[in-house]
C-alpha cells in the first residue's frame, strides 16, 4: 500500500502540530513557558530612509521627528513624509517615514500600490534584502533623490526572540503558516521567520494581505510550523 | 487515549482530501472525466444596476453597451461607468457596470477601496445577499441615485457546473479551499461553491486576495474540499 504511506507521510507536518499542542497541554505546557501571545500587525506603505538620503530630502543634519512607537522596541513612526514617483509617474504622497535610519533606503508597498504607481512584477523581499529591485523618485520638502534600487513589497514575516522561537521548534529563516479566521479566512501560508533577541512575537503584513484576510474583523489568529 | 482520537479526528478533512488524490491516480481518474481546468480571476470593483436605477443614472430606456465578456456565458463588461460617493465623502470614479441588468443594484469594493471611502465593517456577502448592508451615493451621466443598500465585499467564491461540482463532491452552498502557490502563497479557506448548469469552473476573488497571494506571479492553483 504504498499510497497509503504515501498519504501519511504528505500530512506529517498537520500531525506533528496537532500532537505537540495535545501534549502540551497534557505534559503541562507550564514547565516550559505559557504560549507566547501572538500579535498581527498591517503595515501600510512606507519609507525607511539612509543618513544621507535625509540630508537631501529634508536638509542636511536633519533628524527624524519621533511620532509613535511601532510594535518592536526602536522603532518608530516619524511625523516627516514624502512623495514617491513611479514608472508610470504616478504618484502616491504622504508616504510615511519609519525610524530609524538604515544604511539603505528601502520603499515598501503593497501591490496596490506598486501597479497603481507601475510596478507590474515587484519583487516580493524581506527588508534590507533589495539587490536588484526597481528604483523610484522620492520627492521631500528640501530635495529630490532619485532610488536606483530599493522598492519591494515585504514578504510577510513573524519577529520573534530566540526563546519564543524555541518555543514553536523553528529556526532563523524557517517558514511558518499564519491562520486568520473570519468570514474571509486565509492562511498564510510562506510566514518567514525572523529572530532577534530584542524582538517580541508578532506577524507583520501588508494592507493587501490584511484586507483579503479582513484582519479587523476577527481576533482568531494561530501561528504554527 | 482521547487525545490521539481527537487528533485524527480534527485531521479527517485533509486525510479524506489526500485519499480522494490518490484513489483516483490508482483508481483511473479518465472513468469519471478528467480534472476540470481550474481559472482563478480578480474582480476590480464594479457595480451591478437595476433597470430603475439605469433609467435615472444614463437615462429612461438606456441599455448597458457591451465592452467585453466575461469568463461566465452571458456576463460582460459594459462601456459605462458612475462614481460611487461614500460615507466620508470620498469618491471614487470610473467604476465599472456589468451587465447584463440585474433585479437590484449592487456594489462591489475590496476592502482597501471601502476604508478609502469610509466603509470601516463593510459586510462580506455572496452576491445578491445585500440586506442590511450599506448604501451609497451613486451618481452617472443623467441623474443621481441614493442607494439604500447594495454595498457589499464579494465573498470569495467557486463557480462551477453539476459535473464539476460531482467531481469534487461538493453541492451548493458548501465551502472549499483555494490554495495558491508562489512567493506569497495563500490558502483561502472559505470558498464558496456556486453551482449553476450554465457556469464554468471558476474562482472569483477581489484585487485585495488576489494582491495578497500575488495571483500575477503564479500559475498554482489548487481548489480541493
Amino acid at each position: 500500500m504504498a499510497s497509503a504511506t504515501n498519504a501519511v507521510a504528505i500530512d506529517r507536518e498537520t500531525v506533528e502540530r496537532i500532537v505537540r499542542q495535545v501534549a502540551l497541554e497534557y505534559l503541562g505546557r507550564d514547565k516550559r513557558g505559557s504560549a507566547p501571545v501572538l500579535t498581527v500587525q498591517a503595515s501600510s506603505r512606507h519609507m525607511h530612509v539612509c543618513r544621507a538620503d535625509m540630508d537631501v530630502l529634508f536638509g542636511p543634519g536633519t533628524d527624524l521627528t519621533f511620532d509613535r512607537p511601532l510594535f518592536q522596541e526602536g522603532n518608530f513612526a516619524s511625523k516627516e513624509t514624502v512623495t514617491i514617483v513611479g514608472p508610470r509617474s504616478r504618484l502616491i504622497s504622504n508616504l510615511r517615514i519609519l525610524g530609524p535610519m538604515r544604511k539603505q533606503s528601502q520603499v515598501e508597498l503593497a501591490f496596490t500600490d506598486a501597479i497603481m504607481l507601475g510596478y507590474s512584477d515587484l519583487p516580493v523581499r524581506l527588508s534590507g534584502d533589495i539587490k536588484g529591485t526597481p528604483g523610484a523618485v522620492i520627492i521631500g520638502p528640501k530635495g529630490v533623490v532619485e532610488l536606483k534600487e530599493g522598492v519591494i513589497r515585504a514578504a510577510i514575516h513573524a519577529h520573534m526572540n530566540p526563546a519564543e522561537a524555541a518555543y514553536f521548534g523553528v529556526k532563523q529563516g524557517d517558514m511558518m503558516k499564519l491562520r486568520v479566521g473570519g468570514p474571509s479566512g486565509v492562511t498564510f501560508n510562506n510566514v518567514h521567520v525572523r529572530i532577534d533577541p530584542k524582538s517580541r512575537l508578532n506577524v507583520h503584513m501588508d494592507t493587501d494581505e490584511a484586507n483579503a484576510c479582513g484582519l479587523h474583523l476577527t481576533k482568531d489568529v494561530e501561528i504554527f510550523k
